[in-house]
């Protein structure tokens, strides 16, 4: 399952709007087919292993990540289609939520004959689908919110200087994380001031992600559609409504990197679930420039607490991650 | 080395105003004797490991973090001590910068026989030192800042609610830091805010850090002087003359902290040595009190910059530390 987990993560910001699941056959000890939901959302995970594994599927055990798919869409079942392989035992990482499937494609599997051990890993599979769990159960995206700042929290001098305060190695690491994310959305104040180029540079992305802009003004002309740069969305309105509607669009996980209004919405509007943190060795003060605009907080408790689950060096500044703990 | 390096770090913030030093005499490949600088100064670490071996010492070979002292004070000179004791070879990490020794201590020994071998674990013992060497070279003591801070760098709501922001632990974690510095400090204004009791507790220390509070206004009445509480110190006037007082007293490590307005003063006299944080899994918003007084930076390059040395998780806040990256 460790493995199937990993081949999953691939299509992570790539494989919306369905989920990005891995799947790893395996037939008398050795690995006979490996597979993961391809860019765009198909084929799927499980298809992808059997076509690599051909007649050796016959007997063989399947991890999956997450349970096979039971209703006809685009693609016939894979719940069917390993049935039809003749695959010996499935083990799953998670039931889908999905009311179309949720536990019909577990049953389909034992119907034929097949052992089926589910939960394997789960806690994994649930952190790695974190986007499609958000979509299927609260019909909007995961959101990732990423602050770059100086140690007391500034993004730039009283000036507006703001290049560099975190360096390279930063930046690239944060393009690592724009790949595994389907949107990356700025205020249109940041679009404006920045013109970003919000796409992934350097890392081979299979699909480029969604640039979401949030503004009620004009916004600058940016690079049309193409390689190099995903779809353009401005978007307006409330942020609760643009969530909901990016979620009925397809899009599971969305990267916000700024400004400061648009994070301070979504830390009001409780629509933050993972804080992303890149912090420089330098200080520049209380008339720097906020990361977050006011949040007109009555008590500490209000503002909802995160837990750090991951923190490392990146090049000269520190990088650490935090989820949102639920109330 | 390493061994004697880990002992001289038992007399950082209780050795003051004599360096942490610390010294292991192994004979025959057995430890015969461990010291190292006692509280208040003296006995240095050479004569505690002396009289621990006893008639052992002689033949053995003495491992010492920083060069052994080669004039009368108010103890007779170490470098004496070992040759009448009758070791046979010397290690040390590094020379005394101190005038009245540099260079004569080891001389002493080698004008006697001894094998002297400089300069093992220099760096480590730089850095274990870095008080001792800045009061020696600029007169001043080292400087660490501590900030704790919401995950944006606020240290309360806009309504002055800060109780608690970081955790449990990381208080607990920064009473082992006040543990290594010899005076804590803090600004008249979280003097009269907070009553800060600017003690190390529940950690057996040797010896209470000084307390010093900078405000040219009335203090309020803090606990006396005793085996809890340490001297206290009211001072005022520039910071820069501050420091220079507070290396003539003989305080070789000072721990900041705070609050905003003396923790911008340090940093804009670019007296701050060292950078701690303690970050929480809270975000205030730009409403929120910043840990930092307005610097007035023009160009991000004025400020200074820092290097992350260290970086874990301590219960549920994000600690780190840096230290200052010398133009």
């Amino acid at each position: 399952m460790t493995h199937a987990l990993r081949l999953a993560r691939r299509g992570l910001g790539n494989s919306w709007p369905n989920p990005a699941v891995g799947c790893v056959l395996i037939r008398e000890g050795r690995v006979v087919g490996r597979g993961w939901t391809q860019p765009g959302g198909r084929p799927h995970a499980e298809p992808v292993a059997l076509a690599q594994a051909g007649p050796l599927a016959r007997g063989a055990t399947a991890y999956v990540t997450l349970e096979p798919c039971a209703h006809h869409g685009r693609t016939p079942p894979c719940a069917e289609a390993l049935v039809r392989a003749g695959i010996a035992r499935v083990v799953t990482a998670q039931t889908d939520p999905d009311q179309r499937v949720a536990g019909r494609g577990h049953a389909i599997l034992r119907a034929a004959g097949i052992e089926v051990t589910e939960g394997v890993g789960e806690a994994e599979a649930r952190q790695l689908q974190a986007g499609f769990l958000m979509r299927e159960l609260h019909g909007r995206p995961f959101l990732t919110l990423k602050l770059a700042t100086s140690f007391d929290g500034r993004i730039a001098t009283a000036g507006g200087e703001s290049k560099w305060i975190t360096g390279q190695a930063a930046r690239r690491h944060s393009h690592g994380l724009r790949l595994i994310h389907d949107a990356i959305m700025v205020g249109g104040g940041t679009a404006r001031a920045d013109r970003p180029s919000l796409n992934v540079r350097g890392m081979g992305a299979p699909r480029q992600p969604v640039r979401v802009i949030l503004s009620n003004g004009p916004i600058p002309e940016l690079p049309p559609e193409g390689p190099e740069f995903g779809p353009l969305w401005q978007m307006s309105g409330g942020i609760v409504d643009v969530m909901k509607e990016l979620g009925a669009r397809g899009i599971t996980r969305v990267f916000c990197e700024g400004g400061g209004n648009l994070a301070a919405s979504l830390l009001r509007a409780g629509l933050v679930d993972q804080l992303v943190g890149y912090t420089a060795g330098l200080i520049i003060g209380g008339d720097g420039r906020p990361a977050i605009a006011a949040l007109e907080l009555q008590r500490l408790a209000e503002g909802g607490r995160f837990q750090l689950v991951e923190t490392c060096r990146v090049g000269g500044d520190l990088f650490h991650r935090w989820l949102r703990i639920d109330a």
